[in-house]
């Protein structure tokens, strides 16, 4: 127990110790009831149904690898798109379910599901295809597409293609009433807090207000500095949305995404509302290779909608207190990501803004923390 | 990362990896919220209060360790009631807020904030008292004991005490709605299951019908046989409740508690009632030591209680389905709790019972299954 490694072949990983890894992140995956939710997502389900099946030359007669299989949904449907052989590695028990999957569809001798991580199992041969659903939170939540990284780099042929092959995060401002109710639940904290401090002192005798103000952090950061998963509603989104990272799947190394660093300006496109805070989402795309473009592109994306939400949503970064803006009011943005020292699938923002009214006025600047947990 | 070590010096532990603890058990005491609320159980307060400042002759001029001090509460009363030096232990970053604490209350000349695992510090002395918080639900779970079994046999003098003395568990028949509200949990979760096996096979082109038995299987262990927090009234409890484990904290050993073997025996004292499953809950008591007893005994018990609830509720265990039962049917039970092989600090229950009624009539035995997670 407890044997370390890097997580990747590359020097600036931290190395991750597996035990604690499958503690923290990977236990999740064993569950049915987990892998269920994620094949129920109807637009996620369509997107890599159609990316496969537009797209069967891709797929015909060539070996595949489904980094992550879960289920073996992938693994099976590039099977059934014709392919000499799929190899579907799952890194919980859940591969025997994947297994057994393979077997009632009558493709154990096309699939060969293996139970391992990426980063230590071995293939027989090279493949002309990674197919892999590695998307957390945000995009980046989870770190899983380090693993992708991993698989490419041993396993891709020099003419291979990745699905998805791109892949974007976007971030826009939003009004939402969830912060009013995070500040409510924060002053409710507190309030409590002052009452347990006086019962403390009165029936115990002892005094607890030197951990006022640890306590105040910690609470302000559950209740208002950490992001929060949610269905947007396209109304929400006041203003235009930028992309913050853009992603080459087939060129893109871990030091490329180890940090998400932006720039950019944003326009507030409602009249006289309030900026809440920021929603961001991600969208990936299928375009195959240029040398052997997909026949059919298909776009996944999370972006805030009516009719084709999925189990992502979008994550939410509230301002307290949320601002007066007005319709041509811009926004000047820096932004910040970084995995978290702790836990190298979780993340922290730094978010500096300064808003210039339309009349030309510049606001004072702000600069805020936040917890991808 | 990932050292190896034996969690108590006894071989037949198996080696716990530290930071896997940490992922899986420790990280939650380091947050002041959950301090706040084991702070805010009056019950429990009460019963340390009163155990300490009843009985000052074993601090006052004493040595004394407290073992996962936490916030520090149990050392600062122990300074309080007269204690000469206070060693206070803490495995996580609280023990910096503890040190905030004790300084603030003007002991810091008294109490030592030691961070660290109570099996790798070293003390410069024995101590006079050992004084700990160390149950979970049900007293075993979380097997906290360990570490206190561990500091005891290290560094207890020969004439010291243990603070609790003594804990026992009990076991009672009872009835409740939880099972009922259960069973439709579960029939949701498989009606929902078939509508997607067919949506799968009819959009997808994949048939997933041969993982309804596994989906089953943890859908009923998630549902049905994961024991359930809960606050029993106790009008809830149908029959004589047994003493299923008895603890003598100055002489248990690791091997004494990681089993849980009874067979006891019960009573129906309900007429004409249906028996849902069967509650679990643990007292404790400060009696001092035989040589040197309390000189006033202290209870704390978290038995089904309409005013003197606790944070730790009772365990119950379901039965599906519910038995009829009557006043004087009785019950012949064996019950074998042992630790999870995945998590030490996870139990595993069976239960063994058979109905003898009133009239003489034996009824079919049953054998369940339970986790305690």
């Amino acid at each position: 127990m407890g044997s370390s490694e890097n997580a990747i072949g590359g020097g600036r990983t931290a190395a991750v110790d597996k035990d604690v890894d499958f503690a923290n992140y990977f236990c999740t995956y064993a569950f049915l009831f987990h892998q269920k939710e994620m094949l129920s997502d109807r637009v996620r389900m369509d997107a890599y149904y159609n990316a496969i099946f537009e797209n069967k030359h891709h797929f015909n007669g060539k070996a595949v690898l489904d980094v992550g299989t879960g289920s073996g949904i992938l693994a099976i449907w590039s099977a059934q798109a014709g392919a000499r052989k799929v190899y579907a590695v799952e890194a919980t028990k859940m591969s025997e379910h994947a297994r057994a999957l393979v077997k009632a569809n009558n493709l154990e001798h096309v699939v060969e599901v293996i139970e391992g991580s990426m980063e230590d199992v071995t293939l027989p041969e090279k493949v002309d295809v990674i197919i892999s659903e590695w998307m957390g939170y945000f995009l980046l939540r989870e770190s899983m597409f380090d693993s992708v990284i991993c698989a490419r780099d041993r396993w891709l042929k020099p003419t291979g293609a990745m699905y998805p092959s791109h892949a974007r995060m976007w971030f826009a401002p939003i009004r939402t009433g969830m912060g009013e109710r995070k500040l409510g639940d924060y002053q409710s904290a507190m309030d409590d807090w002052y009452n347990f401090v006086d019962d403390t002192k009165t029936y115990y005798g002892v005094d607890m207000s030197v951990l006022t103000n640890p306590f105040s952090e910690e609470q302000k950061k559950y209740y208002l500095q950490t992001s929060l998963w949610n269905h947007l509603h396209p109304h929400q989104v006041i203003g235009t949305a930028a992309i913050i990272k853009d992603i080459d799947c087939l060129t893109a190394s871990v030091s490329d995404i180890e940090e998400v660093r932006s720039k950019f300006s944003l326009s507030i496109t409602m009249e006289n509302t309030k900026l809440c805070g920021f929603g961001g989402w991600f969208d990936v795309h299928f375009r195959g290779r240029s040398e052997d473009p997909a026949a059919q592109e298909i776009i996944l994306t999370t972006a805030p909608s009516i009719d084709y939400s999925t189990h992502w949503g979008q994550q939410v970064f509230l301002l307290d207190p949320p601002i007066r803006v007005s319709e041509g009011d811009n926004l000047n943005a820096s932004f910040l990501m970084t995995r978290s020292k702790e836990n190298h699938r979780l993340m922290e923002v730094e978010l500096g803004y300064e808003i210039q009214q339309q009349s030309g006025k510049l606001l004072a600047p702000f600069k805020n923390k936040y917890y991808i947990e």
